[in-house]
C-alpha cells in the first residue's frame, strides 16, 4: 500500500467540467465593452527594404481607432538572450520573411480592419533573398542580419574527450547524413491575444503561455513599462508543445494598439498565420559519425548539424543544443565533438518543440540498429550496452542522480515480446526502438524557481497560489493534488489560483519540464509549512508531541489514536481568533548551474533532474503504396514517480501520436521560395485519433532524490523516442535505412524502389 | 523633521486617475456576456401572510430565463449573531415590511423583467401592522416574529456602580427625553450587485461592501457552498457609511438566479429600493438622566433608549449599544445604567450608520449645556470636567490607551475663538459643542484580524495583497502608503491587490473602524519582514551589520555611509536566483476581549483604541423661517497619528457635512404607516457642496501604543460630535432646549414660537 493518500492516484483533473461544458474560455473567446479586433500587415516578400509606409488612407477610414508603424513604437529589440536580440515587434527598415509585422491596426469591427489593412501603402525594395542554410551560408549569399556574416545566427561547438583516439580504437565506425523538414506545433487553439491598457496604466493581457511570468517581462521592456503594470493574466490554453515560451509580435501589438486607442484590443490569428507567423520547429540536416568497439559499445561520436533558423533567433540557442544534450543524456559518449549551427533564412521564424531535432535523435538510433546489425548484437542489446546508468556524469558534467533507462528498455521489450519478433517478424513488418532522454528544467537564472503560498478559509478549506501555468497537460491538477496530500484535505477543498503574474509568485510556468520538479515542490513545501502551523496549534489542543501528528480527511490527529484529533477548520478558526492565520509558503529552484552557458563551451549541471524513456513500435508497411501501419506501441518512460499516473500515461499517449505518428509519418512543412504551401490541416497532417495504434504504456518510477515525491519530467521522452521507434520499426520492415524524414509513403517508396534498382 | 518619509504626507489618492477618468467599475456598470437582468418582486403589504405565490405566467413569457421564491431556496435564516438570524434571502409564511422580498426572476432585458414580475400574482391575507415601537410593545400588539413577546429584538441592560447613590449624592439632577427620526445613508452608489456562477461551481460576486469577508461567509451558509467557491470580488465602491456591512438578500438573490440561469445576472436596486430595501438608520427615543455634583462633574447617569429596529434584526445588538459605548469612552461616568432596547415594527430595516443615535448623543450634550448653565459653568469647560483621559477604564471595562480629547476640545475652542463667542454674540447667533469617542474595532471573533502578504518582482516593484476594502475613504492608499514607508520603494511602485476573497487573506474590511488599526498594521508588518529578508541578502553584499542597514529610494544602504548600498531589485534578483524570493506576511489582530458579549452584561476590553473629537460650530438662525445658517465650523479629533493628514481631514470634513450638516439640519424619513415617504434626493435632503460652512479640521496625534505608528480611528468622532455642535450652536442661538431631531426650520420655529407663547 502507498504511504500516500492522493498522490499516486488517477484522481480526475479539476479542468475536466469547465472543458466539457465549454465555459473554459480561451483567449480568442474574450470579449469586453468597446474592445477592437486587432489586425497586422505582414510582408509579402520573403527579403526587402521598407522604402515607406503610407498610413493615412487606413487611418481615415470610419471606426478605425488606431495604427502603429514601427516607428512609433519605443523599438526595443526581442531576443531570448542578450545575445540575441534581433527581431523587433514590427519592423522599420527590413522585412525578413513572408509575414514579417509590418504594421498593424485596431478597428470597431473584423471587417472595417480587413478593409483598412487593404489601404495601407508600402513601399519596398525587394532583396535577393536565400531559403536554404547551405545556399545561406555561401560567401555571395545575401545578409539577413547584417552582423552576421554567413547568416550563421548560432554555434554551439562542444567537444569532450579525444574524439580522434576513440575513433581510432572503434573496429566499426559509421559516418550518415539526416534530414528532416520542419515540422509545426498545430495546437488546437489558434493564437489570440486580447489586452487591456486602462487609464491607470495597468496592461492587462490573455494569451496562450507556457508560463505568464515568461511572456510579461518581455513585454514591460519592450512597452516600457513597470513589471507589477503588467498583468499575463490565467486563461484556458490549448497547447503549447514548445511553442508557446516566448512573448509574440502579437502580444506587443495587442498591447500597443490598446495602448493608443484606449480600448481592449482583440487578435486573433488566421489559420495562416497560426502557421508562418508564429515560431515552428526546425529543419535540420545532421552528419552524425559513430565508433564502436567490439561489444557495441560507443567509443566516440562527432556531430554536426545545421538548422534553418529561418528570420530570426527565438529560442535558436537552446534550440541547435538540445537534441545533442537530449543524446549525451540517454547514451554513454567517452569521447565526442558536436558543432551545432543555426543559420539565418528568409523564412518564418522557428523555435523549440517537444519532439527536438527528429533527424539528429533518429540518426543517432539508426546507426545503433546499423552498428548492431553489423556486429549481430540485438537492437535492444544495442541501447542497454550504452544505457546511461544513475551516478554517472554526462560529457558536459551533469550528474545523473536517477536513471531507469535500463528498466524502461527492458519492460518495453517484454510487453512488446522483443524477443519473439525481432527478426521472426512476416514479411512487410518490423519493430524498432527509439530511446531518449530530457531535462527537468534548465538554467532560467531567477526564472527558474517557483514559490508557492497556501491560505486557509474559515471553513477549513484552501486556498493554492502558484505561477505554474497548465497549457493542457494537467499541471493545475498535479498542484492540487500535492496540496491536498500534504494539507490533509480533499482536493475539492482546494481552489487554486495560477498563472497570473500579478497575483502569484514569479514563476517559470510549464517551460522547459519544469512545472512539476519545481512548480510541485514549491507546493510542496508551502502545504508542509501551513500544516507545520495547524500542527503547532493542534499541540496544544492535543496534548500531543508534534512528531505523532498527521493530516487526513480534514482532521489533524495523533498516528495511532486516530479519535485523538481535531478538525482542520477549528485549528483555522483557533488561528484567526489568535491573529496568526495560517498561511504557508514554500519556494524551490532547482540545484543547477546557473552560470552554465547555451553557446560557448557549456559545462556544468545542466538539470538536477532528467527523465529517460523508451518507446518501440511494431508496423506493417505496404510496398505499394507505401502506407505505414503502426500495430502496436509500447511506451517506457522512468518519470521518477507518477504523482497521477493517468495524467503520466495520456502525456506517453500524447507523445506518441505526435513524435510517432505524426513526427516520423507524415508531419512536415513544404515551401515554396519563402511561402508554406501546407499551412492548414487539410495539407499539414497532423494524426488523428482513429490513426492511432493500440499503446501500452509502462511507468518507470526511479524514485529521484531531488523531486517531490521523486518525481521528475513526464512525456517528452516519449515524444522524442517514438519518432526514432517509427523510424527504426520502418527500417527493419523495410530494409531500406531512411535517412531523410518524416517516412512519407512517397519517401518509402522510393526507397525500396532505389533498394529493388540497387537489387538488379 | 518627521522620522518617516511617505507616511504623515498627504501624499496622493491611487484611486484618483481611476476615478476622474471614469475607468473605474462600480458593480451597477459590470456587463458581463449573456448576462441577465434580476428584479425582486416585493410585498405591497406592511404584514400580511403569504397564502399562495403564482410565478407560471412570469415562468412561461419569453425571455425569462428563472423565476425564484422562498421555498425553492435552502431556506436558512441571516442574522449578524446566531440568536438574530431571523431574515429569510425570500419570504415564504410572512411579509413584514412593505418591500420585503417575495419573489425574484432573472431575464435578458430589463422591460422583460419589469412585465414579468407583473406577471407574478401573490395572494397575501393581510395582518395587522405596527409602525411605532410603543405601541409595537403594547400587550395587544400583533406580533411581527412570533418568539419575541412585546416585539421586543433587542434589550441591552448595563449597571454600573451605585446610580441611585450618585442621583442621591447630585447637586442637580436633569431628565429628558430626546427623540430623533430614522436617517438614510445615501450612498453616491445604487445598490448594485453582479454574480456569475459557473458550471465549476465558482460564485463569482460583485457588490458594495464594507469588506468582502463579511459577506462571504453568510453568502456561503446561504447558498450551501464551501467559502472558497464564494468568491467577492474588488469593486469599486460609493460609500458605505456602515450600511455595507452585511449580506443582504440581493447578494443571495443574484447568486441564487445566476445559479438557476447558469448565466450572470445583475440587480440594480431603483431609488426607492436603495432607500426601503437596504437597511438604514434608526428612529431612537432615549431617556436620559444626568446628575453632577458642584462642579459640573456628572455624578451618575440613567439612560433607556427605544430604537425602531423595522422588520428584522440586522446588526441590532450593535446598534442598540454603540450609543452608550461612545459616550461611556468620552465622558467620565462613575455610577451609569443603561437600558437599550430594540423594537420589531413593520417598517424597513434599519441597522448602523456613522453617526449613531442622534437623539442619545445629543441629549447626552444637551443635558451638559443646561447644567452648566444652571451652575455657571462654560460648556467647554463642562467637557473638559468630565473629558476622558489616557489611563482610565470606562464603566464596563475598556482600558483607555491614548486619549487627546481634552487637546481637541482645547484646540477646537481657541480656533473657533470660543471664549470671546461664547455669550457675547449677536442676536440670533449661537455657539456650540459636541464631544464623542469611538472605538477602534470592536470584537468580530474570528474575523476581526488581517493578514497581508508582499511579493517582489524581479524589477523591484511590489505586489501588496490584502483584505482591507476601500469605500471611499483611502483605504488602498492607506495601505499602499504604509508598504512604500517601509519598503523603501516611491507608492508607484507597488501594486495593490486587496478586497477580494478569493486572493486576500480573512479580513473584516473597513467594518468597525479596524481597517487602518488592523490591516495598516498586518500591512505594516509584512513589508517588515520583506524588508527585513531584503536586509538579509544585504548584508553579506554590504559586508554590513543589519541593525546599520535602512531601505529607502529603491535601495539598501548603511545608514551614515549612503554610498555604500545596493538597489533592492538587485537584491531581489538575488533572492530569485538563490531559489529563496522575498515573500512577507504579516498579520495583526486587535488585542480585545472576544468573549464580551453585546447583549448581556457586556464586559472586557471593547476595542483597542478609542479615537475621541470634539466638533465646534457657529451658526446663525433666521427666527422667521428658522432656517440655519452655519457661519463655521472647527473639527478637532485625536486619530493617534494621522498617515495622510489630507485623507483623515477629508474624513473630518465628511463627518460634519453627514452628522451635523445632514444629520442634525434635514435630513429623516417621513412615514406614512409603513411607506416611506421621502426615498428620493428631491425629497430626503442630504447636504450639498455649496451648503457646506468653512471648516477648520484639527489632527490631534495621541500616538496609540497599539496602533501602526499610533494611528487610529480617523472621521467617525467627527461625524458624531458634529451632530451635537450643531445642536448645541442652535440651542444656543434660539435659547430653546430642542429635543426632537433634526432640527428643521419647521421644529426650529415651531421651538420658537412656543417659547414665545410661554413668555407671553
Amino acid at each position: 500500500m502507498s504511504e500516500y493518500q492522493i498522490i499516486g492516484t488517477s484522481a480526475q483533473r479539476i479542468d475536466t467540467l469547465s472543458k466539457v461544458t465549454g465555459d473554459a474560455l480561451f483567449s480568442a473567446d474574450l470579449s469586453f465593452p468597446r474592445m477592437l479586433v486587432g489586425k497586422i500587415l505582414r510582408s509579402p516578400h520573403p527579403h526587402a527594404r521598407i522604402l515607406n509606409i503610407d498610413t493615412s488612407r487606413a487611418r481615415s477610414l470610419p471606426g478605425v481607432k488606431a495604427v502603429v508603424v514601427g516607428k512609433d513604437t519605443p523599438g526595443e529589440k526581442w531576443g531570448v538572450f542578450p545575445y540575441t536580440r534581433d527581431q523587433q515587434m514590427l519592423q522599420c527598415e527590413k522585412v525578413r520573411y513572408v509575414g514579417d509585422e509590418v504594421a498593424a491596426l485596431a478597428a470597431v469591427d473584423e471587417d472595417t480592419a480587413v478593409e483598412a489593412l487593404n489601404l495601407i501603402r508600402v513601399e519596398y525594395e525587394p532583396l535577393l533573398a536565400v531559403f536554404d542554410p547551405e545556399a545561406a551560408m555561401a560567401d555571395d549569399a545575401p545578409l539577413i542580419h547584417e552582423d552576421h556574416p554567413g547568416n550563421i545566427n548560432i554555434h554551439v561547438p562542444i567537444e569532450v574527450g579525444n574524439v580522434e583516439a576513440g575513433f581510432a580504437e572503434s573496429v566499426l565506425v559509421v559516418e550518415d547524413t539526416f534530414r528532416a523538414a520542419e515540422d509545426s506545433y498545430f495546437m488546437a487553439e489558434p493564437y489570440a491575444v486580447t489586452a487591456r491598457f486602462d487609464p491607470s496604466g495597468n496592461l492587462e493581457i490573455w494569451c496562450p503561455n507556457a508560463g505568464p511570468h515568461m511572456k510579461s517581462k518581455p513585454l514591460a521592456n519592450a512597452l516600457r513599462l513597470p513589471l507589477n503594470k503588467v498583468k499575463v493574466r490565467k486563461i484556458a490554453i490549448g497547447g503549447a508543445f514548445g511553442g508557446r515560451s516566448e512573448v509574440c509580435p502579437a502580444d506587443f501589438i495587442a498591447a500597443f494598439l490598446s495602448m493608443k486607442a484606449k480600448r481592449p484590443v482583440k487578435i486573433v490569428y488566421t489559420r495562416e498565420e497560426n502557421s508562418t507567423a508564429t515560431r515552428q520547429g526546425h529543419a535540420l540536416t545532421a552528419h552524425i559519425k559513430t565508433g564502436v568497439n567490439q561489444k557495441g559499445e560507443v567509443l566516440a561520436r562527432e556531430m554536426t548539424t545545421y538548422l534553418d533558423g529561418g528570420a530570426y533567433s527565438s529560442t535558436g540557442p537552446i534550440a541547435v543544443s538540445v537534441p545533442f544534450l537530449c543524446m549525451e543524456q540517454a547514451y554513454r559518449i567517452p569521447n565526442v565533438r558536436f558543432n551545432g549551427y543555426r543559420i539565418y533564412t528568409n523564412k518564418p521564424i522557428r523555435g523549440m518543440i517537444r519532439i527536438h531535432g527528429r533527424a539528429f535523435s533518429c540518426g543517432v538510433d539508426q546507426q545503433l540498429d546499423r552498428i548492431g546489425r553489423e556486429l549481430g548484437i540485438d537492437p535492444v542489446e544495442m541501447r542497454l550496452r550504452n544505457a546511461r546508468v544513475a551516478g554517472e556524469t554526462t560529457p558536459t558534467g551533469s550528474k545523473v542522480f536517477s536513471c531507469g533507462l535500463k528498466e524502461c528498455i527492458e519492460k518495453a521489450a517484454e510487453k512488446i515480446g522483443w524477443k519473439d519478433a525481432f527478426g521472426k517478424l512476416p514479411p512487410n513488418h518490423g519493430i524498432g526502438i527509439g530511446v531518449n532522454s530530457v531535462q527537468t528544467g534548465f538554467p532560467l537564472g531567477i526564472r527558474g524557481g517557483s514559490q508557492a503560498v497556501v491560505k486557509f478559509n474559515e471553513d477549513g478549506g484552501a486556498t493554492l497560489i502558484s505561477g505554474v501555468a497548465d497549457n493542457g497537460q494537467g499541471n493545475d491538477t498535479m498542484l492540487v493534488q500535492i496540496a491536498s496530500e500534504e494539507l490533509g484535505i480533499p482536493m475539492n477543498d482546494i481552489e487554486l489560483i495560477s498563472a497570473d503574474t500579478e497575483v502569484t509568485p514569479l514563476d517559470p510556468g510549464s517551460y522547459s519540464m519544469v512545472s512539476t520538479y519545481a512548480g510541485g515542490q514549491a507546493v510542496m513545501l508551502a502545504a508542509r509549512d501551513a500544516r507545520e502551523q495547524l500542527f503547532e496549534l493542534a499541540v496544544e489542543q492535543l496534548e500531543a508531541n508534534v512528531r505523532d501528528l498527521r493530516a487526513k480527511d480534514r482532521r489533524v490527529f495523533v498516528e495511532g489514536s486516530p479519535d485523538k484529533g481535531i478538525p482542520i477548520h477549528k485549528l483555522v478558526r483557533l488561528s484567526l481568533l489568535q491573529g496568526k492565520p495560517v498561511l504557508g509558503q514554500g519556494a524551490f529552484a532547482p540545484k543547477i548551474d546557473n552560470r552554465r552557458e547555451w553557446v560557448s563551451n557549456p559545462r556544468g549541471q545542466l538539470s538536477q533532474a532528467f527523465s529517460f524513456g523508451a518507446t518501440m513500435a511494431l508496423v506493417r508497411v505496404d510496398p505499394e503504396t507505401g502506407q505505414v501501419t503502426p500495430l502496436k506501441v509500447v511506451a517506457a518512460q522512468d518519470c521518477g514517480f507518477a504523482l497521477n499516473p493517468r495524467q503520466v500515461e495520456i502525456q506517453f499517449e500524447s507523445g506518441v501520436a505526435m513524435g510517432g505518428q505524426g513526427g516520423m509519418l507524415t508531419e512536415e512543412c513544404i515551401w515554396s521560395g519563402g511561402n508554406l504551401m501546407n499551412p492548414d490541416q487539410l495539407e499539414y497532417k497532423v494524426p488523428l485519433a482513429p490513426d492511432m495504434p493500440p499503446i501500452d504504456t509502462i511507468i518507470v518510477q526511479s524514485v529521484d532524490p531531488g523531486g517531490p515525491y521523486g518525481a521528475k519530467e513526464a512525456g517528452m521522452s516519449i515524444a522524442m523516442s517514438a519518432a526514432q521507434a517509427y523510424m527504426s520499426a520502418i527500417c527493419n520492415a523495410t530494409g531500406v535505412w531512411y535517412k531523410t524524414f518524416p517516412l512519407t509513403p512517397e519517401r518509402i517508396v522510393e526507397g525500396l524502389e532505389q533498394r529493388y534498382r540497387k537489387k538488379k
